[in-house]
């Protein structure tokens, strides 16, 4: 495995170049650091985009059905309803995850700007229909939110695990997409009288909140207070 | 116009009803608190969903082109290189916009969710030509980012507008989802030892940085000192 994803015409952005990356390590950071994407698809020759709850296992992500049956059904195939195939069509995909760091204000309204990192994935998705790599799915899911979780809560049982669908999608073909950095202003606009910087944007957590039946015998765990 | 859009095939979700609006104030609330969607296209019969920033004047959403030239070229028409048409035709887009306000934590890991508000526009989006509305989309583009900011930054020139593409994407299919609360856990797992509830997310600002190059005689703005 090399510590980069090939380059393809669909990932090399057409602006702004020098923001773009494939390296592994920097598109698996940015992805970790989330865990809701925007998926894309084609549903009648038209664009839907939902957002949808993904995990990260390898070079492979895992996308949770529950937002979208729509994508799920037609990404399907394989499993109980086509027992004989040995690979499902899959489901044409862009799977997409933004963070927002900074809002650049620059003393000219053309050069304001947004830091960001992003990543985008094209691919194929299938639904997982083993039962083994899809509690490992599973798991990873509920981990990429909260890391730790999968082992303090009840597994699915049989029912749960039927009910669930999850999709897979390889890395393959990714890029990333980073500005860092403070506003570019032209060099004539340096002495107008506006005020020129960065404002950080940041995800933050405030205080747990337990479930209205929680039995207060029961502490905060050491992985949630870490957030 | 009434108080709410009207649902359609598309924005009528096939799963969660339960969570789905069409309240135009909702939507407008959702949209307006934040800067940053997810703008999907179809690209050589493939999806494609990038990260742009965009503004909201009335029942209108301008998108800035800044990380779509692709999609832009393909909503392109009208303007200088088909002056005769009437109507660009138009690039069908799906937008969406997510806020995550919760991480639920349930005792099953079935049960996980997350608390969230997002809006799906389906529309036709067309490059904005007349140079009145592009000035006009331009500020809303700035002010949706910091309301205000507009005002206190140099306006584009002629040549910063003739680089600059918007498109404009009509607020008519739309829908809002919305979960709240904490986890619906089944009844029989309700003695299980583990911790229950939801963690609250929200997106906060951090000290502003000035440029490099600002002059420290020029106070933060009373717009920003209230992020």
């Amino acid at each position: 495995m090399t510590d980069s994803y090939e380059p393809t015409e669909r990932t090399i952005p057409t602006r702004s170049r020098d923001r773009a990356s494939y390296d592994r390590a920097a598109v698996h950071s940015i992805l970790d650091e989330s865990y809701v994407c925007h998926l894309g698809f084609v549903r009648d020759g038209a664009p839907v985009v939902l957002p949808t709850l993904y995990g990260r296992i390898g070079d492979r992500l895992y996308v949770h059905g529950s937002t979208g049956s729509r994508p799920l059904r037609m990404a399907g195939a394989g499993g109980a309803e086509a027992p004989g195939d040995e690979e499902a069509p899959g489901l044409p995909v862009c799977l997409t995850v933004t963070h927002v760091d900074g809002l650049v204000l620059a003393r000219s309204a053309f050069h304001h700007s947004i830091n960001y990192r992003s990543v985008v994935v094209h691919g194929t998705a299938r639904q997982v229909t083993d039962p083994e790599e899809l509690r490992t799915a599973l798991d990873a899911l509920v981990d990429h939110v909260v890391p730790g979780r999968s082992y303090d809560s009840r597994p699915a049982n049989a029912k749960e695990l039927a009910a669930t669908a999850v999709l897979r999608l390889d890395l393959d073909e990714v890029s990333a997409k980073v500005r860092t950095g403070g506003p570019n202003d032209e060099p004539e606009d340096a002495t107008l009288p506006h005020w020129s910087g960065v404002i950080p944007v940041r995800k933050t957590y405030g205080t747990p909140i337990p479930a209205d039946d929680h039995d207060p015998a029961i502490a905060l765990p050491d992985y949630l207070s870490v957030l």
